[in-house]
């Protein structure tokens, strides 16, 4: 009998009879054989070593030089800033909002690198440099959003600490040989760390990118490569019906070509899951909207990823899911236990609505919240699954995040794009570059 | 000639000859004859009182009860607790992040309503309830994710302050004469505000609902009225033609009608506008996604919004929308003035990927990341349009949110179907309250 797998993904509700758009039970035989087949192709290029993300559980080398560089930076630094954007952002940020223990490691703080100039005044005003550390992460290092930043702040640093002793604030994440940001930090003298060069963004959360940070913050990292390791054992380990990300991307594929869902939405029932949403709208978005197929074909394929959160949107989104188009899918992420529990007092036993919650447990009431939500959804015709974990730990959160890894890369060979680049956003890099007069770019 | 508005609507590449799908010049005639109709229904409703938040602009009596109550609160206490949820979140969420003045105003903390105890728990630990007050915001005070968590924290508080003191720390913003929580505060003497019983939970941002927690943490709300009243002075005098909020309907109706875009997407280049962008999703969701149209037909409308920010989400989303379905349009924010600027350093002339950006002004490289965005997106035949405010002030932020209400009054029209209801909300509540016992409710 295989053992429970540390995510379950309670589908039933896709196939519901009721539900009566897109699915049906009947397609399921033939959605497995595909799957089959795209199990098969995706083993194989892990045995290849064409997708680089495969090998993320097995990093010990790069595990253990993460948490020696995150002790030592804890000693010496009260706040670790981090100047990245999009994937070298929003997975530290989902780990650490999901993960660090209050009253302990480094107070972690985000530029975000979006350019805007209130923003970073706000984080001068609030910081005190001599006592930060800069996590400046960018595999080129001529991204202009990142480095525009940490110019900035290295200057107001050098200013504070001087030009000698800043090199010891400054912590670069980037390329193991080449690109602007390592030529930088050889100059200095800055410590590094090593992008994985096969690893892409977006699927670098559990790389020295998003564990770095996640160490300062006082995160067991380690935790978070066992679950995802787990994730992957069982992968290798199972045919496509026990999969639970191969059934995720199937299911998303065959409603998405029948020309209903493509828009995804991803509503976990917990704050502290609030980030990943985030993180996970990158991932699908990024991966699977592709213009060609690999072959050249042009395609326009995408879906819409939406990140909600529950219990708070249903009171702000729900009301479209249940009555509007039939476009989405939704996936709600249930807590099995919380890391703490409270109950409702009863001061007004008189007073029907009051009384009628008194005495519940507030983890009883959110799930009761997503179960009544995912009933009326299916009632009103709208297919809609739930991932359970047993808990918010590094296991589980590295295993969601390696679960939605795995279920993208299943995605891209279902679609036949390449999941792994990114030609869109290169366009309006260059028209910002015209636009800013860099040299050998026009509009 | 006209005055030039608060808020100008650049919607030049909406009709660009090379988008190539949905919209036409050719369409620009008719479209202004349904808005002109349009315009006439909303100001005979407003005329007869029956769309209760065109009156906000007037509301000076509320306004000074508002900031009496704010004053006197901002004295007693230096924290304020928000318990709401929806409408009753998410307005003073997007005021305060865009206008609260650092270092003046109570610290104001969001409790989101979302019943999760691990979040409640940690509010609990961060924050002295001595200084702290409540302000409970329920229309009715029977909507169990707002009063489960008041019931809790009441309780707490009174274990700090006694029974007789807690009164003193708590104001009630609910329903004027009827419902649980007007009982409750009755019974215990506290403070309260009305909420109007003409205007919904998801337009009542500039009520007392927003305005409240908005004058707490120091925000000149009278601001935000003034800039209300002026888009509304500008809706009454101009033609459908002069009127943005109208032919911002009339775009995404077209759009909607044809099959194209029904996903709206709303990007502000600010990090201060960040949480605008969260209040959006909930007036655009909840509004438009309608089963039935005024006449009972069963229509399923409804446009999914998605809050994006710019710059950031260059590097999470753009890849999907320049390349992916067309089913989006993109509405950008862009800000004038920020409010304070900073330049690039240069300290590696030698060093060409970091010398192209030095002596920039950031003001300059966010404004330049959001044209070339908005060029490459009319590249790829993705219609686009950008609301530009001359700077973000309370003027500014109240004249956005009301524009977006009369936007969404506006859709509401042009759809045929009751914007101010939310009927598919409470089939998931019933659904709670039998799975939670509650009596009289059945599964």
């Amino acid at each position: 009998m295989p053992k429970k797998p540390l995510i379950t993904y309670d589908h039933s509700l896709m196939f519901a009879a009721h539900s009566g758009e897109g699915f049906s039970q009947d397609d399921a035989p033939e959605m497995l054989r595909k799957l089959g087949a795209v199990r098969q192709e995706l083993l194989r290029l892990k045995a290849a070593g064409e997708i680089g993300f495969f090998s993320i559980p097995d990093a010990g080398r790069e595990l253990r030089r993460v948490e020696t560089l995150a002790a030592a930076v804890r000693k010496e630094f009260k706040t670790l800033i981090v100047i990245g954007i999009g994937g070298s952002d929003l997975g530290a940020r989902a780990i650490i909002r999901a993960l660090k223990p209050s009253g302990r490691g480094m107070d972690v703080r985000f530029i975000g690198a979006n350019t805007d100039p209130e923003e970073i005044a706000a984080l001068l005003g609030s910081v005190d440099l001599r006592r930060a550390a800069l996590n400046i992460i960018s595999k080129s290092g001529d991204t202009i959003e990142p480095m525009s930043a940490f110019l900035l702040l290295r200057d107001r640093l050098i200013k504070r600490v001087g030009q000698r002793r800043h090199a010891r604030h400054v912590i670069a994440t980037t390329d193991a040989e080449k690109g602007t940001l390592r030529r930088i930090a050889e100059t200095e003298g800055y410590r590094t760390l090593p992008v994985p060069a096969d690893i892409g963004g977006r699927f670098s959360a559990l790389t020295t990118v998003g564990l770095f940070p996640a160490a300062c913050a006082g995160v067991p990292v380690k935790g978070l490569l066992a679950g995802a390791g787990e994730v992957l054992k069982e992968f290798v380990a199972e045919p496509a019906s026990g999969s639970g990300p191969l059934i995720f991307a199937g299911l998303h594929y065959e409603a998405y070509v029948r020309g209903f869902q493509h828009v995804t939405v991803l509503m976990p029932y917990a704050e502290a899951l609030r980030d990943l949403g985030a993180w996970f709208r990158q991932l699908w978005a990024e991966s699977l909207g592709k213009k060609h197929d690999r072959h050249g074909k042009v395609v326009y394929h995408g879906l819409t990823p939406i990140a909600a959160l529950g219990a708070t949107d249903q009171h702000s989104q729900i009301q479209l899911y249940n009555e509007g188009p039939f476009d989405k899918l939704v996936t709600f992420i249930e807590v099995g236990k919380f890391r703490g529990d409270l109950r409702v007092p009863n001061p007004y036993p008189d007073i029907e609505g009051a009384a009628y919650m008194a005495g519940l447990p507030f983890s009883r009431i959110i799930h009761a919240e997503r179960e009544a939500t995912a009933l009326a959804l299916a009632r009103n015709g709208r297919p809609n699954g739930t991932l359970t974990v047993p808990d918010i730990s590094p296991r589980t959160v590295g295993a969601l995040m390696f679960f939605f890894q795995i279920a993208t890369a299943a995605m891209g060979e279902l679609l036949d794009i390449n999941a792994y680049d990114q030609p869109g956003v290169e366009e309006g890099k260059k028209n910002m570059y015209a636009i800013l007069g860099r040299t050998g770019y026009n509009l």
